[in-house]
């Protein structure tokens, strides 16, 4: 297997992007990346998109775009696996790489989710989820989460405050980050006081609906060495896996056992325990995710994601910083470029270029993209070499 | 890389498959895959599928299929390129392989098209081509196709009866095949006879709307050599190329650029010329593509596929057969399934199990897979060793 690392990412503005279409956000990312790899070789193309078929009545994606950034005849295919999407089309490319099959591959992450009718947007979101035993009935995502946290509370006996301070947490990184959809600070009174979505989720426990696209250009570590301007990333780790997409089938939802096995597994192939991590990314689609997201990784102790969020664990200056980029919470979740624009977070950041939302000596990133409730998990270990 | 076998092939009946849910339909082309692999090992599962959300409201398949085949936990993931999202699973699959990530990569290719509402499934195909400049205006499949047969019938003379020949010859050798849909011979009135679709098209021009899965197992050549029971498959060649997906965006709608350059890059990787090739399945979604990928390929000069499919040179006993199966117009076309089906097919051919549709000293093969009116392909070489 070579060993491959990202020469280059690009990001568009996350947000309301009215003015523009499904194949322009895409294009942006990937010429913002390749600008800034200082490279225009491509030789393969790789979306990763949750539902571009539901949102905007259109598949056959990856051609599509793959023409439009100019690249016409050049080998594209698109990934799908939920909001895990993002990730996996990195991983894709990774193969790509890896295998000698492309020299230079690009990841497009992209998802174009509020221009569409009414209530669409959950609806399609709610594909994630089983179809026959939980959508069918009429649970969607906002609800699933509720029960897990409902279920975190009662067993551990988390706070409501506590959840508040991963929204409140993670808006204060956003607000540093140019590309924020919402780069305001918020206070925990801002959580407790908004809207019940799905008790005990308020308005400020949800990631927002989203338009982004966001782009990773790699290829191997070797080419990298000759082109590389920047300190050079490696992708050292990637780990996948998988779980029941419907929640009742699981013996024990507060476990994510994607999550478990997908991080120890990138891990194990990057030669690291989750102690030599410097800071992660990682899926907070509502603040009850990375409260088990962070149990799941052994980032803390079972039970602890509450308490270690609400005592500066966490922050940007905490021990252990995650989601400096602002998460999905501030940042915006454009399903299908989140995990890739995770990755854009962490690159930037072991480059030393991210600016007021620097992390001291960040040498080791994870970054970590899930499906559904944690029907699918991908990671990757990135580390500055 | 190393080098890829296929050791397992598994396939559903095809058909409109009334009692059988999509994750039924993916489970059993895969448990039959595995049975006729003789292995149990299964490292990553590779999910093609052009839209299951528009037609089964259900993403995030991957995930869910490889739950409900007992496979919880294992890495999975979907990928899309329209009707050629099966082969394009299969270049995955493949490239797991390779690279070492995965030992054993299954690739299951699915579409449950029947049992949607009203004229959802030409509404959900028609995505394969550019929603803005495409389907928004309300043309379809049937309509692109019936202008590139126009468009072939004046500038090379072809007939409407050279066109139905392709229908003709396809039944024939599919109603050697228990997989298939249709398996009834017709003849040339047949087609001349039927519903007129979009001229010069009818109802007998058009592959049909169809529920299936088909799956391959792969794994190293070597790991293939202890396990193989069978004469060892082995895919020499992997070639895949996108053009625009919108047909007026092309300098000449009667070249498949996409079909002619994938053709090229598997047959330079299998170290190959076109007349090393014993037999093909191509994407006969409609007459007219068999006719026009004949002529990409380089099976016959360009104008001469009508000509070609009249005299006999590609049926069952003809100089170089095409679709043995009975291609997507006899055999059916779920469209997910297809590319995998083809590959499944041309396993069956080189190992020499295809009974009554034997092709005689097949020991090569290509198989041709391709999205929308070619906007992507994915051609595979494989080789009985």
């Amino acid at each position: 297997m070579r060993d491959v690392a990202i020469i280059g990412i690009g990001m568009t503005r996350f947000g309301e992007l009215w003015e523009m279409s499904l194949r322009d956000i895409a294009v942006e990312a990937a010429l913002k990346c390749l600008d800034d790899a200082g490279t225009e070789h491509i030789d393969s193309v790789t979306i990763g998109c949750m539902s571009s078929g539901l949102f905007n009545q259109q598949e056959h994606l990856a051609s599509l775009v793959t023409d439009y950034l100019g690249r016409r005849n050049t080998p594209a295919v698109r990934v799908e696996s939920a909001c895990a999407s993002g990730g996996m089309a990195v991983r894709s490319a990774f193969m790509e790489v890896a295998s000698g099959i492309s020299d230079y591959a690009i990841a497009i992450g992209v998802e174009k989710m509020t221009d569409v009718d009414g209530n669409l947007a959950t609806k399609a979101l709610a594909t994630a989820a089983d179809g026959d035993y939980e959508a069918f009935h009429g649970i969607n995502f906002p609800g699933l989460y509720a029960l897990l946290a409902n279920a975190h509370m009662e067993k551990y006996g988390t706070t409501r405050e506590q959840l508040a301070e991963v929204a409140v947490k993670n808006h204060r990184n956003g607000a540093l980050n140019p590309h924020s959809q919402f780069p305001r600070e918020i206070t925990t009174d801002t959580v407790l006081k908004s809207a019940m979505i799905a008790d005990p989720l308020r308005l400020f426990d949800c990631s927002p609906i989203t338009d982004g696209a966001a782009a990773v250009l790699i290829t191997t570590v070797e080419e990298a060495r000759k082109i590389g301007k920047h300190p050079l990333v490696v992708i050292s780790g990637i780990g996948t896996a998988t779980d029941t997409i419907a929640l009742y089938q699981r013996k024990d939802i507060l476990k994510m056992d994607a999550v478990q096995m997908a991080g120890k597994r990138a891990l194990q192939m990057a030669g690291k325990t989750i102690h030599d991590v410097d800071f992660a990314e990682v899926h907070d689609c509502f603040t009850i995710a990375e409260i088990m997201v962070l149990e799941a990784l052994g980032i803390v102790e079972p039970g602890q994601g509450g308490p270690a969020t609400q005592n500066g664990h966490t922050a940007l200056n905490g021990k252990f910083p995650v989601n400096p980029s602002g998460g999905l919470k501030s940042k915006g979740h454009p399903v299908g470029a989140t995990g890739v624009a995770q990755i854009c977070e962490a690159a930037l950041q072991l480059r030393g270029q991210a600016d007021k939302r620097q992390i001291n000596n960040a040498r080791t990133a994870l970054t970590q993209n899930m499906g559904g409730s944690g029907g699918s998990c991908v990671i990757h270990i990135l580390e500055a070499k």
